[in-house]
């Protein structure tokens, strides 16, 4: 341990709770990097640097000492829990940091928040750059995926030290300048939304194959394990096979019984969904996840809605080998529904916010070190590469052909699990979503129709520019509104 | 028309597009009152003033002259459009009013917005009143269902002038004070948001009928009026039937056809999912309603879609009749879920912001002069009384009743829709809401199993107290966290 208030750590890390701690071992196991560490009650600091000599932690007691342990430019990642906390260090930052020193936010920050902290810390010419950190605990220390914002000129200094110490994936460092102010921690929201949509599907899926063919939890474990060898290859599928042959050693029941069926949340998907309602994007997959938690989390109703009518009809599985499989293509559908939707929501976010995000950039560093990490990503990346402009996700030639082999599977398990009284919230919005997208005509006009009825809202034409209203409490003539053409 | 600055008016209107110029109108053809009006540009109060003589409106030119025209408490309804205008109408008026007058807000304004202008007005002395005006312009003139919020002292001056020109329902004005500040907007907010489902769901049963039986939209209609005598009698149902017989002039096709299918929406729905997002309140029906005018509006990404693939298999319809009926279920139940849902809101909110909204009153107020009046808000006003402390509304016998017999119908058309590729997402949503909330066990266990693998977000257990974590990394065994226990 040294304790000096010389310039000599190029990088430091402030509040070393487990991410912050495991995100400054992680810098410090980098060769060239000497880290400067920081927390405000100096305990916490003292058990890291106690229990890691090995890292050679610059220590500091007071953020002074912290500023001035650090060479120039400053660079400073803040690891505290998003929010008034993260206000109040950078607002200590800015007061012992420099013009040109860098202060990086490392929580799971509202873009909008960051947004609002770049504009501010921008005037005291420091640069601040918002980047969402994914992979947990495990990802802060051996690798996680990092999605930077803020400015070039900040990414300059930046870069080197975080491509350091990302997660690898192919050879590629799961690290890139995303946009600027808030676009790195927009894309974070957006991959925890997926992550939301993405456990769900999952959690069907288990569901539909435990109740339609009385498998075990041990035996889906297995066939989770069995389709992490195929298209469905994920760090999800392959936790999920972790998880359901875990035995508990108190009951030696499933431990996956043995859990209490309320799933928490810790607001990122709810914002997802809030910002695509702001920005008119359907993501209804990640709603329904988001629901679907949410409604497991009210005992209450739950218990009083236990006797409420399930299918007066027996429903059997009869090809149980079949049915696991088309269980299987319902979730790579869905799935593909949920990233659909997901870069939606981003393009939509880089138009409004002004960002310059490449979206195969995007599903490059989230193939390793974050939650979401699945082969599947490469397979974004190359539709993207192959049409920068492509409207829709779903319909790129591999995942619209993709789909077409997966839907009749898709549509029979929609199908079993309305008849069979199982609910799957977010594997039968993604297929009512899919045939929205792909009809010839939505009923849309209907509603569009009652709105013009009751609330004089109007409506376009199929066969005539211009605004129409049809006079639905005088003779129901139609008069065009005034100017409206063209 | 008296241009006079002598104090005799007893309510007054700012803002006079249609809405609150037939407000206006509504407010005079009652016994006992005389109405102030006062707009921005002074063209548009000439022209009110102009064309109703009947009204006998004490007309003003200046805002100083409107407040000196009206008796005292002064009180003042705003109708001017949302947001930054409204703000500044307060403003103007709070200078020009004095301790206990009333100023009400009687635009579409966010609730929390209206809490935000409670708390300010109400250190000038003056009382401030957000009140949700439902029914459109035809409402506003003929009367239309008021939702206030504000104090107890506003209603004592308000409460009768209101129900002079609500609605009336069954003898009853539907008029009630809701709550305290933004309780009126926050319950208006979520009347919206079941129209929204309303409305979506009706189109979906019209799509499935037209697409599934090939029937005319005029025999639809039928369809939809034979159904407004039973169970699903409503303003919504009324008006499909209208704007389904409706025939073009200009091509002889039914005007639905003719109508351009993309919905619009001016906010109110996506407020209340993303409210319901803060609450933790699963609304999936209004959610996927929101979402389907969403997708219904982007014609690029639908262009591009088309050529997706549909169900191999044919589909038909075998009994149309019986397919007809259980559409008619399929609506009926779920719609119980979306007020369920709404209403569910509607307690989560009241217990957020410390409102004692009385269920029961909210459901009668919406029977008559509102969007969603129907019939069946009876039930809801039964349900509630004869149990105020109902965890959901669904569970209430006469409700769950409805859903037992309707939800073999309602499966059936799910069912449908999924082998059809017909878009089902708010039809689909209810019912996987549905058998959510009643299903003994969730996979919100495997959930919490995966947060806990990757995130350390620990778990509860079916059988015992505390929270407890698996050491995934480690060897797998289970620790209890530090003081959880109780």
């Amino acid at each position: 341990m040294v304790n000096t208030a010389e310039a000599r750590a190029n990088i430091g890390v402030v509040g070393l709770a487990v991410m912050g701690s495991n995100l400054a071992r992680n810098l410090a196991s980098r060769e060239g990097n000497t880290v400067a560490v920081y927390n405000r009650s100096p305990e916490r600091t003292d058990l890291l640097v106690s229990e890691h000599p090995e890292a050679g932690f610059v220590a500091s007691k007071t953020i002074e000492e912290f500023a001035a342990s650090l060479s120039k430019p400053r660079t400073a990642i803040i690891m505290v829990q998003a929010g008034k906390g993260t206000d109040a260090v950078i607002q200590q930052l800015t007061e012992v940091f420099e013009p040109g020193d860098i202060i990086v936010d490392g929580g799971n920050a509202l873009f909008t928040d960051t947004i609002r902290r770049e504009k501010a810390v921008r005037e005291t010419g420091i640069n601040f750059v918002g980047a969402g950190i994914s992979g947990g605990e495990e990802g802060a220390l051996k690798g996680p995926s990092i999605m930077p914002g803020g400015s070039a000129e900040a990414w300059e200094t930046l870069g080197p030290i975080l491509k350091s110490i990302a997660a690898i994936a192919e050879g590629e460092p799961c690290v890139t300048h995303v946009g600027t102010d808030g676009a790195g921690h927009f894309v974070k929201m957006i991959h925890n939304g997926i992550e939301y949509a993405d456990m769900q599907l999952i959690a069907e899926a288990y569901d539909l194959i435990r109740r339609g063919t009385g498998k075990s939890p041990a035996e889906i474990a297995e066939i989770f394990a069995e389709w992490n060898r195929g298209t469905l290859e994920s760090y999800l599928i392959e936790i999920t096979a972790e998880v359901l042959k875990q035995v508990d050693a108190k009951t030696g029941q499933p431990l996956v019984d043995v859990i209490l069926d309320q799933a928490g949340a810790k607001g990122t998907g709810a914002w997802t969904v809030q910002t695509a309602l702001d920005l008119g994007i359907p993501v209804s997959g990640i709603a329904e996840a988001v629901f679907a938690r949410s409604l497991s989390s009210k005992p209450a109703q739950r218990a009083a809605a236990r006797e409420l009518a399930g299918p007066s009809e027996e429903w059997t599985v009869t090809d149980p080998d079949q049915f696991v499989e088309d269980v299987r293509q319902a979730l790579y559908a869905s799935k593909i529904i949920a990233y659909s939707q997901g870069f939606d929501e981003i393009v939509a976010g880089a138009e409004q916010y002004g960002w310059d995000i490449k979206k195969g950039e995007i599903a490059k560093i989230w193939r390793g070190g974050c939650i979401i990490r699945a082969q599947f990503l490469n397979r974004i990346t190359e539709a993207y590469e192959e049409n920068p402009e492509l409207v829709a996700l779903v319909t790129a030639p591999y995942f619209s052909d993709a789909v077409a082999e997966a839907q009749d599977s898709w549509r029979r398990v929609v199908v079993a699990a309305a008849q069979a009284g199982i609910p799957s919230p977010a594997f039968s919005s993604s297929l009512s979503y899919y045939d929205g997208l792909r009809a010839e005509r939505l009923p849309a006009a209907l509603v569009q129709g009652q709105r013009d009825f009751f609330g004089a809202h109007t409506y376009k034409r199929v066969d005539l520019d211009g605004t129409f209203h049809t006079l639905w409490s005088g003779d129901r003539s139609e008069v065009e509104q005034a100017g409206s053409s063209h």
